[in-house]
């Protein structure tokens, strides 16, 4: 038995994700325990940039930050750039700050995160092009392979997994942090 | 001879980008007399989203904003994402405004607005998935298919374009506009 077990992940995404901030991540935290959900606009499949197939079983409409342990949000500018649009999308995600809940988002999957608003004043990382974005978001930008800012990990590009995966493990295992809010 | 006879017109863009969003505007605008160059961040042939190849005749080291008349910025999603980074195209694009000069940004074209730090105050619209990275860097942002303020012309979608290259038209045949700064 992992030291992730009985934790409830949920992967948020749509069609255009980086297939490898998808599916490393996701193999990261099941093969220490977790038990994932793919969360997506529409029930279904939704198909990364590079043609992985993944099965989304919850649509954002039904689904509740509160029935989760940790959230992740993958990259893919597509995706990234689409997810935001999807205002239940956005609320989903402010409540994994509001609840004080472990989030990973890594490249483009973090421009949601000035959406949901709660950046001001965290320290984060990101693909280049959102630091500015991010930056006027509220939050302080850095060129890192991975922060982490109280239970909110943040990587650049799909080189950084390694690294985000593990910090990912760590923050999820150590559970709600209290510097995380919205 | 037309109104815009003698204008030159600068178009910014890398792969990726909207192909109509690209192809229509340099229509409008040299239907009316103005010869336009585009610039993208090397020299060579730029490909649209949808295929349409484009020579870029100029790099972003090399273009000075001096050299035109006023600037146009498709979008296209990763042409948006992608253009912003570089930071000669960033530094390019603030010249139109400190000097006054008509500029064009339609979809995801106005990404860049927010590097160059020239929203501050203005009246603008864009596809809806950059609407808060653009009230955040300091713009009101309107749901309407063109929006002019003084000299800088904004639209949405591809949707909107007979609408934006009209306004772009009259804008640039008006010339510089006090209110456009930087």
């Amino acid at each position: 038995m992992s030291h992730l077990t009985g934790k409830r992940v949920a992967v948020l995404a749509t069609n255009g994700f980086e297939d490898s901030e998808l599916t490393e991540p996701i193999s990261a935290v099941t093969e220490h325990g977790a038990e994932v959900t793919v969360v997506a606009p529409e029930v279904g499949t939704i198909t990364g940039k590079n043609g992985h197939e993944q099965e989304a079983t919850l649509s954002t409409a039904d689904a509740n930050a509160s029935d989760f342990d940790a959230l992740v949000l993958p990259g893919g500018v597509v995706n990234g750039d689409q997810i935001r649009l999807d205002s239940k999308a956005v609320d989903f995600t402010r409540d994994f700050f509001s609840q004080h809940k472990p989030v990973g988002a890594i490249c483009h999957g973090g421009w949601i995160l000035a959406d949901a608003d709660v950046l001001q004043g965290r320290k984060v990382t990101s693909y280049a092009s959102l630091r500015t974005d991010l930056q006027n978001a509220g939050a302080t930008w850095v060129d890192e392979e991975v922060v982490v800012d109280e239970g909110l990990v943040t990587s650049r590009t799909p080189d950084d997994l390694p690294a985000f995966n593990s910090k990912l493990v760590e923050e999820i295992g150590e559970g709600k942090h209290e510097g995380q809010q919205a």
